[in-house]
Parts: structure tokens; sequence; C-alpha cells
């Protein structure tokens, strides 16, 4: 790591300049930093003369939350990028084109997706994107499908998870999705008006036994070559077209997080309409295309992994009769229940979601927050009784009704 | 692995007169091989004027077995060494000291136990070892305990877990305890009698759908560092005491993988008691001396693991109220199920038990080995529904009596 520093911009048009097939050999090359400075500098790089562009994205070497920074491993900047390589292998067109990495300066050179919006502030604006459920069911299908040790070689994904190896990151999940948020931790950050609300979420001993469960899953259960961090901020999106971007939280872990990731970004999404919707009529097609979305993007799913499955299968035992159904249904209990967490953690724990914090009106959030608590906590403790994707809605619709 | 050539004797004397602190300054060291031949060199090294010895035991780069050969990792020295070391560290006392290793030449340099027997052999000879159930559960419950995320910091563990991938000596294991004994495969191997039994079991589907999912676990639960093969051919003993060989199979998988593995080679010898034992009565009392110990392995494991766990454990969210319960039951369940996928392979699958195997007469024998079959299905078929132990032992006394 002796190399690294971080980049100037103007090493930053170096690299992109060294990019072959991107740029024209003629004309300046201009730069922007547009990265939240958090975590990673974000260079866009393009050429006005014959409009094309790239990203540079480079790791820091530590992570600014609240006010605090702690040191965390470069060692995510191969993680993102050998990532993203094998995500295009396996389910190529959803996620940016790697044109170059270095994993000496923690930097990735990929491609420009300026065209696309942040999925979760496209929703916020009222967008609707009816190819998503379509590509997202698509890429988990796909990615989760052939990382498994259903549709990979079972040594070879062995090999595999020693790349993916993820210690820094998965602290993060560790600590603010299956710990903080149930306990009264320095870390947590909540409007004062949740105060009860919180220490009900500290007290509440049957929470706490299936978060003890979920939490033991994400700390063992190596299914999968995970995302691992796939909420609404983690998609570009168009109408046309949807890109999974940052993968730093890549390891081999349960394939129901990466579904009740996305899950739950749909939900708090859904909470958030309180606000968002300008009439009761509105809000009600609003969650109405929310949970089609839902419905629709674990029906794809479901259909898509069974049909790998039968096709690719690598495991002659894995055919055996039930227990496919076996496998699917308790990849829906998962993912439930890791939805659950991952609403509860975004109202009481460290990082919060916009669609809920820029809600203006502290009666109205309030409403959506102890609503995104409810879905989320009943997710939490009746994951493994669900046996439909229907039920999880019914929670969603029951609780938004209450 | 360049260095890498197999030793001669002159060499492995070279390399044991190396280590400080065995031998005298003067004296001859003699060497004798006695490994089996088909997967290391074993040199027994001693020192007359003195009596003191070592064992310098090195891994070949094939394995032999049936005739056949096929290329294994060197690696697999490492491994063995390393697990040693680990497992002196949280349990010491119960396995072989390591002087020395060289993981270029695969050969690890450790404590000579001559003064043991194998304890499947003792057992044959009718062995009575009162402290083993002490022993096995401390190896038990200290080994695996400090190496799954309740006991170790979650962070260490995934980078141990690097070190323990194991791909070569899983495959052995998935394949010939989780795949070739539920189907006409070409490494299965039973006497001409079982034909119609082995049948059975190739058309179980209730049996391969508990199959697939212990296989399952096997593929993807870390939830510790495993021994891997802790079979009654793994452990020397004597009656004051127990040392655990052999972790070439180390790798990070389900607890339950080795407490099952430890009741099974019991189980076995209980069955081969229809030869073994010269009357009636003394088979009642040999067979209730092993399902005692197996009470007692599990007793002794279950309180000393919650002991661990209470005194030592490293994560929060474990001490939530029953979870320690349910884990403790999830643990029985899958040793009894990972039990009689062990007791099934030895029957019908390529390597078998000369507690069985050794059984003269083919009427006598076949009794056993339908016995031993008929424990272990009934295992894997009910491990989920089982509650204690005395369960365990209830279901090889009733099938000894029917």
């Amino acid at each position: 790591m002796s190399n690294y520093h971080p980049l100037t911009e103007q090493e930053a048009i170096g690299i992109a300049r060294s990019v072959p097939g991107i740029f024209g050999p003629e004309g300046e090359l201009s730069c922007r930093e547009i990265g939240d400075g958090n975590l990673n500098l974000v260079f866009h790089i393009s050429q006005a003369s014959t409009g094309a562009s790239l990203i540079v994205k480079q790791a820091l070497p530590y992570a600014k939350v609240v006010g605090e920074s702690w040191p965390l491993s470069l060692d995510r900047a191969r993680i993102e990028s050998e990532a993203l390589i094998l995500e295009e292998r396996f389910a190529p067109g959803l996620v940016p084109k790697v044109y170059h990495s270095d994993n000496d300066m923690a930097l990735t050179v990929m491609e420009d997706l300026s065209s696309h919006v942040i999925m979760r502030q496209g929703l916020i604006e009222g967008g609707v994107y009816p190819l998503f459920a379509e590509h997202i069911s698509d890429f988990l299908a796909r990615t989760l499908f052939f990382t498994s040790d259903l549709g990979m070689n079972q040594q070879e994904k062995k090999l595999l998870t020693r790349s993916f190896v993820n210690p820094d990151l998965c602290k993060i999940t560790e600590d603010l999705i299956f710990d903080h948020p149930y306990t009264n931790a320095d870390t947590n950050s909540f409007d004062s008006h949740l105060q009860a609300d919180a220490e009900r979420l500290w007290s509440d001993q049957e929470l706490h036994f299936e978060v003890a469960r979920l939490r033991e899953k994400f700390l063992t259960q190596a299914q999968a070559l995970l995302h691992g961090d796939l909420h609404t901020g983690s998609i570009f999106i168009t109408e046309q077209s949807t890109k999974v971007i940052d993968p730093e939280f890549a390891y081999f872990g349960p394939i129901g997080f990466d579904i009740g990731a996305v899950f739950a970004n749909l939900l708090l999404h859904y909470a958030s309409q309180e606000h968002w919707s300008a009439d009761e009529a509105s809000r009600k097609a609003r969650r109405q295309y929310l949970t089609d979305t839902i419905g629709d993007i674990w029906h794809g799913f479901e259909r898509k992994f069974r049909e790998l499955w039968n096709e690719h299968g690598t495991d002659r035992i894995a055919r055996t009769a039930e227990y496919q159904d076996d496998y699917m249904l308790r990849l829906l209990q998962d993912a439930a229940g890791f939805a659950g967490a991952k609403a509860v953690r975004r109202i009481v724990g460290l990082a919060h979601v916009a669609d809920i914090d820029k809600i203006p009106d502290a009666d109205v959030r309030a409403k959506a927050q102890r609503l995104a608590l409810t879905i989320g906590t009943t997710l939490i403790k009746r994951n493994r009784q669900l046996t439909s994707i229907e039920e999880i809605i019914h929670i969603a619709d029951s609780a938004s009704r209450a």
C-alpha cells in the first residue's frame, strides 16, 4: 500500500487518459470530484469534444459519519472492483463496466452512469420504473445463483470466498443492523419523539431472539456472494435501465440479505408516503405500485432462480424432490427477516434514509417512522412463519391502515 | 512447493535432530516409517540412549484408496499443523504438541504418542476409557466455542476462515458422505448381501431430502473451526489420556459435524457388538457403556459450551434470552443428522470401519451392518424433531432390539 495517496484531479485525468478506447486522442479532459467525501473520492472525467466520459472512484482510508472518522480498509476497493467484474459476468448489463482497477491505489475506473438517477432520489420525486422488478430480480437471481453451491462448482466457490473475506465492512453491518438498534448505543440517532419507540425496541425480548438468529445467519451462512448493501441508494436507474453500484460490502453471506435489502428500501419508501403523496388516493396508488413491485421482484426472482437451478444446477443432491421448494421458502423467510432488520435500523440507528428524514413536518415524519418500525418489527418477529410474498405485503398494508 | 520431495529416513532423522530440547546430544537416532502409505509418510524417530522420540509426518501429493490414486493438495499439511496449534491453544493437552512445521515440505514434527492406542482398535479389543467422555467433550466444547462467533472476535474469525479454506479435503466429505451413498456411485463398496439395502438408500426420497439439508449445512455454515474427521481412528487413547490427531480435514463448518462424528463411530461400534460381545449379557453391558458414553459426551459438551458462552461470550446479542437454548438444541439436532450420515456411509460407501468389516461371519456382519443402517437412516430422517440425547440413544436401543 506504500504507493497509496489520494488522487489529485490532474492525476485522475492522467489515469482516465490511459484507459484505451474511451476518449478521442485530441480534446481536453475535464474533471469534477462528485463524491460525498465520506468514504471515497469520485472523479467524473469527460471530454467535451467527443461527449465521452468515465468515473475514477478511489477509496479513502477512513469513513466519516456524523462527524466521526474511523479507519476503514482500502481493501474494499479491490473487493468492489472484483465484485463488479463477477456481477457483470453473471448478470451482464446490470452493473457499471469496469475499465481498469489498481488495488494499491484503491481505485476503479468505470463506466459513467450520469444519464441515470439514484433510485432513492428518483422514487422521492415520484418516479415510476416499469422495468425495475424485471431487472433487479435478474440481478438477484443470476448473481446469487451462480455464486452459490447450487450454481458454482463447490470447490471453486470455496476459493472465491477467500477473496471476499471482508471483516471491516461486515463489522459495520453487524454493529449497525444486528446490534445497536436493539440497545441504547451511542451510534443510534433518532428524533426525540421516538424515544419511547426506541426503548420498546431495546426491551423486546421476542424481537431480540429473532434478531440474534438473523445475526447468526449473517455471521455464518456463506450461501452466495452478496452485494451486501443493496438499498435504493446503491441503484442507478432510468425507465429503461437499472445499474447496481457500490458492492464494497460484498462477501459470502445469506441470500435473503440482498433480497431483503431491496424489500426494506421499497417498504421505507412506502412508509414515507405519509408525506410524499398529495392525497389519500394518490398515496394508495403509490403504495400499490410499491407493493406490486415487491411482489413482482419476488415472483420474478423465484421463477428465475428455479429456472437457473433446473438448467444449470451443479449439485446432483440439490435436485432432490421437495428440496428446491424448501430452499426457496427459507429464502423468502430470510428476506422478510432481513428486510425487517434493515427497516428498523433506518429509523433508530446511525444511518437513515432521505425518503423519511426529509419529511419536514415532525408529526407526519413520526407517523412514517412508526409505520416503518411496525412493518420492520412485524417482519422480524414473523419471518419464520411466513409462507408467501403476499403475507409480507399484507403486513405492510395492515400496518398502514392501523 | 519446488522444494518438495518425499523424505528419506536419513532426511527425517536430520530434521528430527534439529528440533531442540528432545534428544540428547549424543546417541544414535533410529527411524521407522509407520504410516499406512496411503496419504502420508509417518516416521517414528527415537533415541535408545535417552528413550526420547518424536514423529515426523509428511503429506504425499496423492491419496491411494482401494487401488486408485488421485492428487491431493499438499496444503493439507499446513492446515493440519495450524489446526493442531490452535487446538492446543484452546484445548491444551488434548492434541499432540507440534515441535516444528515446514509448509514447503508439507511436514509436521510432533509429539510421539506411541504410549497410546488408536481408539477404534482399543474399542475392538474391549477397552474401556473412563475419562474419554470428559476429555472429548472438553475438546469439542473448547475448540468449537473459541473458534465460533460466540467465543472469538467476529472479525478475527473471518480472517481465520481464510486460512482454513480446504477445498480438496472438503470435496472428499461432500462426495463420500453427502452424495455417493445415496446413488449407485462407482466409489461405493459394500458386501453383496447388502444390495437390496443399498438400493433402498438410493430411492428413499425422504432420506435424500434430509441429506440435502445436511449437505447444505456442510457447504455453507461456517460456525466454527472443525476437526472435520473426528472418528475413533483419529483419536489416540489410554485410560488416562485422550489425544485427537490428524485434523487435515479442518475447515469452518457446522459444529454438529464434529460431535456427530464421535457419536457415529460409537454407534458403529455399538452395532458391531453383534460380533465382539461373547454373549447377550456382555453385549448389553457393552452397549450400555457406549450409550452412557454418548450421553456423557453430550451432557458434558452442552454444560461446558454453555459455561464458556456465559463466561467468555464475545457477542452481546448472543446473550439474548432463549437464544442459547435454541442454539444448543440446533447443535444436538445437527449432531444427530450428521451422525446418521456418517454411520450410513461407513456401511455402503467407500471407506468402512474395522469394527464392522472385521466381523468374520457374513450373517453376523450383515446384522451389524443393517443395525448401523437403521440407526443411521433414523437419525437422518428424525434429526430436526429430536429434542434430547436420550432420544438418540433410544433410537439405537430400539433398533438393536428389533
